[in-house]
């Protein structure tokens, strides 16, 4: 396995050209946000997770984390890198500094993020799911138990986990069972059975405290009547010191094709009797669980997307590598003299510029959603904040389902790259493909996250969000049609044709989809790939304007920006054409999904 | 994990009505192939391996074939099974009729290695190297050495590897290394080591013939200067009976992926000094080495696109019982009072029908893959089998490169449709998913496929092949433009646009291919993803006619039949639209690649 370098100059120029930190640096709260405070951060996270993090992944695949007695014990090296996590402060990063928190942008974080995911994405998972129990907490939670848990989940003394998938219920949360009974002294007792727990059981922390879904008594049938509970695994005395365990047992974690070292655990809340019961406390409201849940949901959707980011990035470093050591066969056009380095194949490249532009098309548009969240939460512009916030809950499922449905792509291609190698366990490139294969699944399917897309956030407003989108992609195609480089020209062509094939698409969800329902749903996933595709372009057409903005200013690093300069044009001229094929799909083609025989 | 019931119905269709049966049956030796008699084979072989080797590949992927001591065991129940398999004649099926075999068509053979493939991939592959040492001693085999081995191969109580691959040497065969040393008595002494040796040792059969690409001490540098020798496991006796045990030690065997019961060894041929060496037997002459492997290798890489057909047929079978059986949510029409199964949400249906098409559309184009090898051996009619032969070899990388890049994407839909389940191993989907991830890789990569197809199947003949497809798929446009039912026109107009993009790319080849070798090798990979989408969608149209032909006049199974017409359909809509994409990154996309960064 090569190592990892956390792309920190790609990082930079996404945050500064494309999601003007600047402006966020500007942002009331997000003062000590420079570029300069930034980078230090970045090349220390780089550090840590490319020191600490990225060697041990591979071992932690082979030897996973393990379940006996009703205890996990987390993979090699786990335990002492969580330590060195938490004591960097890592964990707080984005979070507010009352608690003990840095305060940071969400768009810094999504790039330490990133790295984390990039080094380990099983050892991630768990500060993944922390993040969103703080946000739960931050929402919903009482003043009380805010101070109450906050802190240390921050520092990562303890950990968070989301419970809501049931062996019935799963993509369908109507149909969870759990159920939870009111006490006098106002606290509930839980009892059911949790699947798919994501770290719901390890030794990573001192505490683990469980955001669970259940239902009253006498809650209303379906969604709605789901209520959130806070089920710490141990129980805090009164002075918040670390009291009785409490009734929720982990009964085995799964075997999975990936992610081998993040225990998927089975939790088991109460015994036999409502006495028995698991002792948790109500967030929020009775019946507005889900509610709740979904913003816990939001911030982890956008985080799973990053993962598929994350991941991209690790592969397709290990194939550059790969592809620059291996010899094999001399070029066809016969530029050396006998066998050379497989990166002289022309197919080779091709799949590397595959890997390559999808995860930079990824950043840069992930690092913009994050980037109008933060616009959305900082500034005393109402107007703005509500553009954004707009823009962002349009663009969180497009992050989770294209970032992670190319993540599968581009680790397949990782392992293409590496010919038989790739097949090996050893050389570690099939891990990555292990690993990316769960993200398209949890935290919403990429088909739930098109339903999202196409329900509530383009049919609800009549297409008006998406008709946002459109109009500043054609701000970027102005700009790239009045450039008088050649390169412009053949960028805008495809940039055009992806805005067009949206546009049609966006209108057809929104004319069709009271009279044609299915016919409309049919087509959601398509639509998402193609709002992928169309943005992911469009940032990279960003990028090119900047890059050529300091290449004729002799700014900056020559090399890279052609670099980026390149990116852009492969993938409008390779990926982008896809959407016409989109298009053709969802518009044309919905009858014959619909018919199923 | 589901049950494996072969598609016999679907394979009977294709044999009848797509891969013309009845002519094949017309042509002198082979009388036997009555439709009657391959049904009843068919029927048979689904027997088999619907009952007794489906049932055991997930606990062979659990507990796989191990390595020790210098010995391979393979998984539980594989002797067994291949006792079975080789008393029921299965490994003759295709071979001649002298040595012990059936000698019917490939076509037929064909099919009952798609089901061997369905059932376990692992197991199978054992029987598809054999066919390849068969393939090798028919083309380049003394008489004597035919009679010393073919009946034993051919009656299962010996199997037969290929030898090519050396740790420096993979795609690029000319950097072999592995020596023989002529001795006085005309037999060789071989020494070396070879890698990624598939069923190089196990249990199965008393002896194993190897197959092995070496360099005699005097021969030309490259690929011109290989021979291939025959190697056994245990030396035979002057009368045929079994030996001494030769030089050739299974050193280890790997930790794969995927196929993980079919053991895949690195072989140690020779000891220090050349009279340790491996005995070894020239097969042809010197230095045709690789002319004679290619022979073995074009069966394999044919053989390795039914592979691909048939993981994905197995994917797809456990898909659609999944999706009849999960209960999870409402369907957006509101067609039921409440969840139902999965299948009846849109998405769910455009995955299993993006699985079932492309299946099918594989099926059919693989088959009459077959018939054209069939005919061109067969025919007395020269200038036919002339053309026959040249289709077929142009089919053989799109076979080869489409089908198996199919089955990665087709069973990680398999994956997808279990949502959550489908990355625990325990459910088996994932089984498939790795399983296939090998396809795209060995007997040579997509894109030494691709290679293959634009430089020998295309460039070298100036498109002549190339054309007579094109002109072929003109013949079915003219049946369905003149074809009254409104569905025709559908499938017209896409399959016309398919056609178009293909023909356009075969002229970009054509023309570039010395001017701009780079950019035309740099689409090699699209050209062949686009060639077996357009062709896998002729080959549906023509399904549609027939089924439409039989429709018409009340035969047939008139459920199954629109069935057919709605793949055809929707692969018109859903697949064939991606050639227009890939049209535009071949012809217009060249030099983003080349031009690499």
């Amino acid at each position: 396995m090569t190592a990892y370098a956390a792309p920190v100059k790609d990082m930079l120029f996404v945050l500064n050209e494309l999601a003007d930190l600047n402006a966020i640096n500007g942002l009331p709260g997000y003062g000590d946000a420079t570029p300069d405070t930034v980078e230090a951060i970045l090349e220390e996270s780089a550090k840590f997770t490319g020191e600490v993090l990225a060697p041990q992944a591979r071992e932690a695949d082979k030897a996973p984390s393990f379940f006996a007695e009703g205890k996990v014990t987390t993979a090699k090296g786990y335990r002492a890198a969580f330590k060195q996590f938490a004591e960097g402060g890592w964990q707080g990063l984005q979070h507010p500094v009352e608690f003990g928190g840095q305060g940071l942008p969400k768009v810094v974080g999504t790039a330490c993020n990133e790295m984390l995911n990039s080094a380990d994405l099983s050892f991630a998972l768990c500060p993944l799911l922390t993040d969103g129990a703080i946000e739960a907490l931050m929402t919903a939670g009482s003043e009380e138990q805010r101070n109450r848990y906050l802190p240390q989940l921050i520092n990562g003394e303890w950990t968070g986990t989301m419970n809501l998938t049931e062996p019935q219920a799963g993509s369908d949360l109507s149909l969870i069972r759990s159920k939870a009974v009111k006490q006098m002294d106002g606290t509930y007792r839980l009892s059911g059975q949790k699947i798919f727990i994501t770290y719901g059981e390890h030794d990573l922390a001192e505490n683990i405290i469980h955001f669970v879904l259940a239902r009253t008594p006498d809650a209303p049938a379906g969604v709605k009547g789901i209520s959130l509970f806070i089920v710490p695994k141990v129980l805090l005395n009164a002075d918040g010191s670390l009291g009785a365990r409490n009734a929720v047992q982990c009964v085995s974690i799964e075997h999975k094709l990936g992610i081998k070292s993040s225990p998927t655990c089975v939790l088991q809340y109460g015994g036999t009797t409502e006495q028995e019961g698991a002792v948790g406390y109500l967030l929020g409201e009775e019946n507005r669980g889900l509610e709740y849940m979904f913003i816990m949901m939001n911030a982890a959707r956008f985080a799973v997307g990053v993962q598929g980011l994350a991941v991209a990035e690790r592969a397709y470093q290990q194939a550059l590598q790969y592809a620059k050591d291996r010899i094999q066969s001399r070029p066809v056009d016969a530029s050396l003299p006998a066998a050379g380095p497989i990166i002289h194949h022309p197919d080779v490249r091709r799949m590397l510029l595959l890997m390559r532009t999808q995860t930079e098309a990824a950043r840069a548009l992930a690092y913009v959603t994050a980037s109008y969240a933060d616009v959305a939460h900082h500034t005393v512009d109402t107007a703005l904040a509500a553009e954004q916030q707009a823009l962002y809950e349009y663009l969180v499922p497009i992050v989770k389902g294209w970032c992670t449905e190319m993540s599968v792509e581009v680790t397949s291609l990782g392992i293409q790259v590496h010919g038989g190698m790739g097949f090996i366990e050893e050389t570690g490139a099939a891990q990555w493909y292990r690993d990316a294969r769960i993200l398209t699944i949890y935290e919403g399917t990429t088909a739930i996250q098109a339903n999202d897309l196409v329900g509530r956030k383009t049919a609800k407003d009549g297409g008006a969000v998406a008709q946002l989108v459109l109009t500043r992609i054609q701000v970027t195609l102005t700009l790239l049609k009045a450039h008088p480089h050649p390169e412009a020209a053949r960028l805008a062509k495809r940039l055009h044709e992806a805005q067009l094939a949206l546009r049609d698409v966006v209108a057809f969800i929104v004319s069709h989809v009271k009279t044609d329902i299915n016919a409309v749903f049919a087509g959601s996933v398509p639509y998402l790939k193609l709002a992928g595709l169309t943005l992911g372009g469009w940032q990279l057409a960003r990028a090119w304007l900047a890059a050529q903005t300091q290449l004729q200013a002799g700014q900056g690093d020559a090399g890279f920006l052609q670099a980026k300069c390149q990116s852009a044009l492969f993938f409008a001229e390779h990926l982008l054409p896809q959407t016409q094929a989109l298009r053709t799909s969802i518009v044309d083609g919905a009858a014959s999904v619909v018919a199923l025989v």
